[in-house]
Order: structure tokens, then sequence, then C-alpha cells
């Protein structure tokens, strides 16, 4: 199984499936995890990748957010545990490896490009790039997705894990980028944190544990007071509410309507909860 | 084969995929019918799977438009005929089951969320929740695509349909919330309807049986006169024509463009369609 | 293998998804190339197809960008190599035949629409129409995606390229639609083309080979100069430049922004480029 998720939209997904679906022969299961996640986004896809990837069975996930694409990053194949991941050196495969699998079961590989078979431009079948390639070889400068990443995951794909340290055009790495999602100052009735995300629906997702929420029936957000929820439900429709997500974090929504606008808040902006007594 | 509908966008429908491919051991065939219907709107849910599940094999059908999860609304399994439906019990899955089955072979059942296992939120595996689990417990208050119907779909899927009433977390009922789409009054030369659905291209889709055009040129529509076409192309792009659409209704269609807007008609809109002499 | 491209959004091709899997008892793997192309522009579909079909193994291309819908334009099914394309005989099918094969392996057949069986409303399953159908009869005038494109896709699917011709309800061409896109005028200094398409991320993509840009460091674009990078990332953060796009053409663009919106371009602009002394 590989999964595929990109900030891409349409149709260059498409051109990845291809690649991955002529070079390989064991006819792997596709499954998008989305491709219109917020572009250049590193953080957001990091932190849904760490959020969906757990559900899924031991699988390659093939993962193309890349500002830098064309640049020096490298381009990381990632074993975590049963799983692989593959993507850019930009710190979006860190978060979704700890969550699936401790650290120990955690090693880097850099692809090597000039060993990885680039997929031909006119055939659209896997060739090796020549030296002499000129500016627009096999290899484009702007889609990598399609000539570096898509081509590493279905070549790694099936492999054991414990393989891929026997592949050519992997080398070993400590040396990859990290990102880490900011943590949120809590005491017992106040609590600092920042917007993590704001899903499709509008959904305020914060950084700071539902569990301040526990035993709390409303608290002030930013200052203004909106009831605690169990459910979206527990409000009239278009009404505010604080609740626990799926995510186990504290959300602010409204019932059937946007979070983000209603309390005008966008990622990465502060955010402040306060326990109010009941 | 599980299909997939909700409200969801993006990535919420790939964690519910995840939970299917890790609880099923028989690897289904997943099929998206769409995950950007309108949110929380069951009755365009409703009229969309009417229309497209029935050109699909038996399958069993995951079902998630639910404005009132978390709430003490139930979840479903409904057999219809050789297909399965799980969804809410708020409407969605009765049109759909109607057009599928007869009734005397439609059967629903209520689905105990104790007993069914849910998925691990740290590992994504299926676990049984246990009774102290608190607010932050194995099955959310709002994702119960994920943590209630992706496992019930999971878990029934490859069943004999009259093997439902063995599963453990099943429970027949007769109980179950209907929903039914409004019936226009329809004259000879006159025909008070409703606008049931827009769809993605603007075209408005009225409950006026498709029969009312024919042997017409020309109808009003809301007082305003427009040619009968058999085709988009009848007319010249950009201009309006009221047409037989591919679900047999009346539909008030721009070629080329968007009926909503040329028409002015939203969702729910009555709409005065009169015969006019040649 | 049956790919899906059309521009019906949501949920209009999984009625064509349901087809052909009621109709193959072959279990073909669906792969949509995208769903949300422009709406009734068969030259973007046809870009699109061009540039991405080569990357596929052999398979079975089902197409639905389709303004004349309903009218007396042919359904054609094309043998392009060990590929074949179905949809309308509007151009679209010409562009990626001609880059999937050389000419004397391309073979183009028109569908009988009488012969083919067609979907059933009611129960979706294939039917024969019949003469008396009348205006709501079996094969609609406005979804021939559900109602013809994809039941010619189902039933060609998995026959050998060259049993195409003796498929009943099919017949040689040698007449149909073609479709070429523009040519620029390039000399030296001096590059004068036309915008193809806009992909998602708004990068302007022209019909100027990318060869043009090799040994400059900076261009004037409609007057305006722009320095020539290798990756996005060559300039910063909202920065314009040009560079030799994945495709090989030269394209306008912004480091993570929107180059149409930068350059002021759209589909179908006149664009000149003018080599500048470094």
């Amino acid at each position: 199984m590989i999964t595929l998720t990109s900030d891409f939209g349409t149709p260059y997904p498409a051109a990845m499936k291809g690649v991955v679906l002529q070079r390989t022969a064991s006819e792997p299961r596709l499954v998008d995890i989305g491709h219109d996640f917020p572009r250049q986004d590193v953080r957001a896809a990091a932190f849904w990748l760490r959020e969906v990837l757990p559900y899924y069975p031991p699988a390659t996930h093939l993962v193309v957010v890349d500002p830098g694409v064309g640049t020096d990053r490298n381009a990381l194949v990632v074993r975590a545990g049963d799983h692989v991941l593959v993507g850019p050196d930009n710190g979006v495969l860190r978060p979704p490896a700890r969550r699936l699998a401790p650290e120990g079961e955690i090693e880097a590989y850099v692809v090597d490009e000039t060993v990885l078979e680039s997929p031909d431009p006119a055939s659209g079948a896997a060739t090796v790039p020549t030296a002499d390639a000129g500016p627009v070889g096999p290899a484009s400068n702007t889609f990598h997705g399609r000539d570096v990443f898509a081509p590493a995951a279905a070549d790694v794909h099936g492999l054991e894990p414990d393989a891929l340290e026997t592949v050519e055009f992997l080398s070993p790495t400590d040396e990859w980028v990290d990102l880490e999602f900011p943590e949120p100052t809590v005491s017992v009735d106040r609590a600092t944190g920042e917007v993590l995300v704001v899903d499709d629906f509008g959904n305020v997702i914060t950084n700071v544990p539902g569990s301040f929420l526990e035993g709390r029936d409303r608290i002030a957000a930013d200052d203004e007071i909106v009831p605690v929820g169990d459910t979206f439900a527990a409000v009239g429709v278009g009404e505010r509410l604080a609740t626990v997500g799926s995510h186990g974090y504290v959300e602010l929504d409204v019932n059937q309507g946007r979070g983000d606008e209603a309390f005008g808040l966008a990622v990465g902006d502060r955010v402040v909860l306060e326990g109010l007594e009941s």
C-alpha cells in the first residue's frame, strides 16, 4: 500500500500515480491522504500526517509538500517501525515518524538522485538520467513529486523495512530536519497556546490538551466567554463552543459554522484560555 | 467494496479509510462517492446517494453527513437488498435504501457503541473502549466517521446481508428517521415544485418530473420565458434553457454557465413552471 | 486499469465508476486523473492528458469534457499503441493519442449508441435502449459520461488493442476532430507565444520551449524584467521568476505565490519574451 499526500491539487498527483504504477510490478493499493493541503505549509501537512497515518496498516507514505523543490535540500526515505515515509527533508516527515514508532525504530536515508532512475518525460518509463541532459533533462527542477519522490516510493515499496540499507540509491543519515509543534503553557486555570491548524470545517485546533476542559462548563477564550460542550450540537446552530476535538486538543468551534471566522483566529495565532467558575 | 460519502473535505476521509483498511483482512475496494457534499446538508446527500448508488454492484456504503455527531442520535446499519448502508440515523439513509430495494428487503439495525471496538487514538488499531476512558477516550465525540461508522462498516463488510442479525453490536429496529423529498403539484399546463439540489455545474434540479416538458418548445419558469432543449447545446453558450436532466427531473440550466445564478434559484426555493403555446 | 478524467466535480464521477464496476467482471483498477478540470475547456483537458497519460502503463482512459453532450457529435474509442482512449469527438483525445503512440498506431472508432447497452436509470444495470423510450429514456441527453462513455470504456476494457475492430458497437473512422496547440514564434532573442494553461498553483505555462531560457540570467516578459531561475526558491518568497517547468516549457511563476496574478496573464493570452544581456 502506498499513500499519497501533497499540496498539488489537480492533476499533478495523477502523474505521481502513473509513475508509481508503471514502476511497480506488485500492483500496490494507492490511497490519497489528500492533495489540497495548504500550499507550501510544511507544518500543517506534518500535523495531519501525524494524526491520520497511525490509523493505517504498515504502508509506504509518499509526502510532497516541498517549497524547496529543486534546491539542495535532500530527498529522504524514512523508516518508522513497519512504515516507510518518502519526502523532502524539510521537517514534514518527523512528526508522523515519531507518532508511528519509537525513536529507536526510526532511521533516515538520503536519496542519491544521480543513482535513482527518473522517468523519461517522453514515454514516462524509468530511465537513467545522463550527465549531459541539460536544463530539460529527465528530472525536472520543479516537479520532484513525479521525478524523484514517486520513483523512490515505488522502488522501496514492498521491501522489508530493514532492507532499506541495501538499496543502492539510499545512504543512511543522522542529520535531517526536525519540526516540533509549539508547546502550550498550562496551569490550573489558564492555558496559553497556539492555533495549530484550522480544518476544512473551520474548526480551530489549538495545541492545548483537551484535559484543560475537564470539569468545566465554560471558559474564556481571548476574554470571550464560551460554553464547553461535549458535542457540536451542545449549543445552538451557529453558536460558538469549546470542545475536545478528535485529536485530543481543545478546539474552538461553531455548531454547523466556522470557528475560525467566529473567533477571528488563524493558524499560528496565540490564544489564551481561562477556566471560569461554573 | 466499500463506498465512502461525507461532507468532510480533506483529510478526515483518509482517517476513515485507514481504519477500514486496518480492520479488514479482505482488502476491500474503496470508492469515493464524494467528500465535498454541502456541509451538514442531510437532504442533499440523501438525494445524491439515491441517484448514484443504484449504479453500483452490491456494496457496503459508508455515509457520514452527521450534524448531530456525538448526541444521542443512533448509528445505523441498514440492509437494502444486496446493499448495506452505514451512517447516522438522521434520514440520510432512507432515500437511497428505498431506491436500492423494495420495502420488504430493507432492515435497520442500531449500532451499540459500547460493544463495537473503536480504534485506539494512539496506534489506530482496534480497541475496546473502557468505562473510565474519560473525555478523551477512544471514541471521540466529534468524529464518529472515524471512531464509529468506519469501524462498523469494516466489521459488517463481506457478511452475507442476512447475517447482520447475528452481529453482536447490532440490534434490529423499526424506528429510524425518515426523509422524504417534497412532492410537486403538477397539472397539464402548470407545475409548482421546489429546487431539490443544485449540482456543481450550477444546474438547478427541481422535483418536477421531466415528462412536464414533453411536446413543449418553451415554458415560463417563475414568469420568465425559456426554451425547452433536448441538450445544453440546443441554445447558445451562456443562454438559459429548461431540459430533462439525467435524473429525470426538469432542470433549469445555462449552456456552459450556471443556472442557479441566471435564474436566481437556490436549494429549497419554490418554482412555478407553466407550459406555453408553441 | 481505467483512468477517469472529467470536469464534473462531485458526484457525477462516482456514477461513472459505479457503471464501470457493475459492467466489468475483471475488477479493473480505477485511477482518477482529475475531475475538476476547467469546465467545458477541451484544450486544457487535452493538454493535461497529453502531459500525464504517458506516465501510465497501458490502460483505458475515460475522458469526459464534453460541452456538446447530447448533440450529434460522435462518441469515440481511440487506440493509441497499447492505450485506449474513450471520449467525445471534440478534439480532446488527439493530443494525448499523438503523445502516446506514433501516427501509424492510432485508430479511431465511432460508438454506435443504438448498439451499446446503456445502464437502466432505475437499477443501474446494463439494458438495451428501446426505440420508444421517449425523452426520459435509458440514455440521458445530458450525462453521456454515465450513459455512453463509461459503458463503452467498461466494455472495451481488457480487450487486446487490435480486437477493437471486432466490437459490435464500434465502426472505424478516419474523420475525427483534431486539436493542435498554438505554436510560438521563436528567434534567438525573442519568442512570441501564448499561455497554454495555468496550473492549480497559478503557474503560467506558455508554449515557448524551455530551451529559450538556456544561458540566460533574466528575460523580459511583456516588457517586465524577471530573473531566470532553475528552481522556485531561486528567488525570494513572493517574487517572480521565469523557469523551465516540468513539461519543458517556459513558465512564469511566483515562488510560493500565483504567477497568473502577478503577471496578469490568463489562458490564451499572448506573451512576448525577450532575452536580455546579463
